[in-house]
């Protein structure tokens, strides 16, 4: 039996709510019949739009560090429950012996095959690092990016999340939702694990959203219960 | 700069609730601000109530593994968010370099020094290991534990939050509170992890709820921050 291994602290809060989806998917009666998890919740990790974007400090030895953590004590899958962070997918990947789950990949195998057109909301440097897009492409979707203006509040939204300001979150992200319905898209992709936690303050927009956390948490129990990790040996 | 080690999965959704109470307590703008943790989520330890009082599985062998594997991984302290494994507090303590934080100690000196009868809410194997009467005796606070019926619905509300229905656990508490208004008591302590999960659904009581999560919390995040652990080095 192994453990769940998660990389999280990017930003603290999503990680919580991604654990708090693998608990509640696992669907257990009680304690035993749950899912062991090791998380590195590792919030100074420097900021992966940052570095993407504006030449901020590199996160990839942090990065690295947390999958060793991971690796040394017996995980057979690897998480990270932050989209920003999958620019160094690949570094990680060739790093970490246990497999490594892609957030952008599994979001976009979620979306339901009548979407045509779909919004991406992420952070400045997960856009730029175009793994969204690019996996939208090749199912034949659309990408949409945002204007100017509503992506400066999907950043104002993620950024009081990770700050603890819901209130201000769902405000802003209200107004993206807004600036996006005079769009003709299907769905709206959540590509920042902060933004499934403000998006439950609103109201469902008349498009479909996408949850990366709660998509991704889903392949994370698929993959532990197909191996029985939820039965103690 | 040490992380904080949290052995969890006692249940595994107060495992969340204590980690998201570190967060909030945390106070931080940014994810670079926030505190470092280890996490190892181990459902799979044996019932620790069910060890004390009815010589179910010893779960001290468990215990002892997450003990070691938190120490191994450069944690600075332990906290435990279940309160029936402090039964075990004396091997666990003697097992850990880390300093390990006593959630009935931390809990029983944050009830407020006017209180002088307190009811404990608790598995029937932490009231029986008896750690929360003396920790009250010693401060001069007399516990009152419920009767019977009352148990039950504690030992119900327990169950119902671990497997993920809180609709049920709100009302097998609401029960308990209604029966413990007719007791002289200032305060009732809830000593049990899972309790202030199924309380948050509920109207404030006549007397004082004491969270043993939130108070294990607090002395966290006191601790980290004192020393610092929340400054990337």
């Amino acid at each position: 039996m192994a453990l769940i291994g998660i990389l999280g602290g990017m930003g603290p809060l999503a990680t919580v709510d991604f654990m708090e989806q693998i608990i509640r998917l696992t669907g257990a009666a009680r304690d035993q019949e749950h899912l062991p998890m090791l998380v590195a919740n590792l919030p100074h990790t420097p900021d992966r739009s940052a570095a993407i974007i504006d030449g901020g400090a590199d996160p990839l030895p942090a990065l690295l560090e947390g999958i060793d953590l991971l690796n040394r004590n017996g995980v057979g899958v690897i998480a990270v429950p932050c989209n920003s962070a999958h620019h160094w997918y690949a570094q990680m990947r060739a790093h970490s012996a246990a497999p490594l789950l892609h957030i952008g990949e599994v979001c976009a195998a979620a979306i339901a095959p009548q979407v045509t057109r779909a919004a991406v909301l992420a952070t400045r440097g997960a856009l730029s690092a175009g793994f969204y897009q690019a996996a939208l492409v090749a199912r034949g979707i659309e990408p949409v990016l945002p204007d100017r203006e509503p992506q400066e509040c999907v950043s104002a939204c993620i950024a009081a999340v990770k700050a603890d300001r819901p209130g201000a979150a769902a405000t802003h992200l209200s107004d993206v939702l807004d600036a996006l319905s005079a769009q003709r898209i299907d769905a709206a992709v959540l590509g920042c694990t902060e933004l499934p936690i403000a998006a439950r303050e609103l109201a469902r927009p008349a498009f479909a959203l996408v949850d990366s956390t709660l998509e991704l948490a889903r392949e994370t129990v698929r993959y532990a219960l197909a191996r029985g990790w939820n039965r103690p040996v």
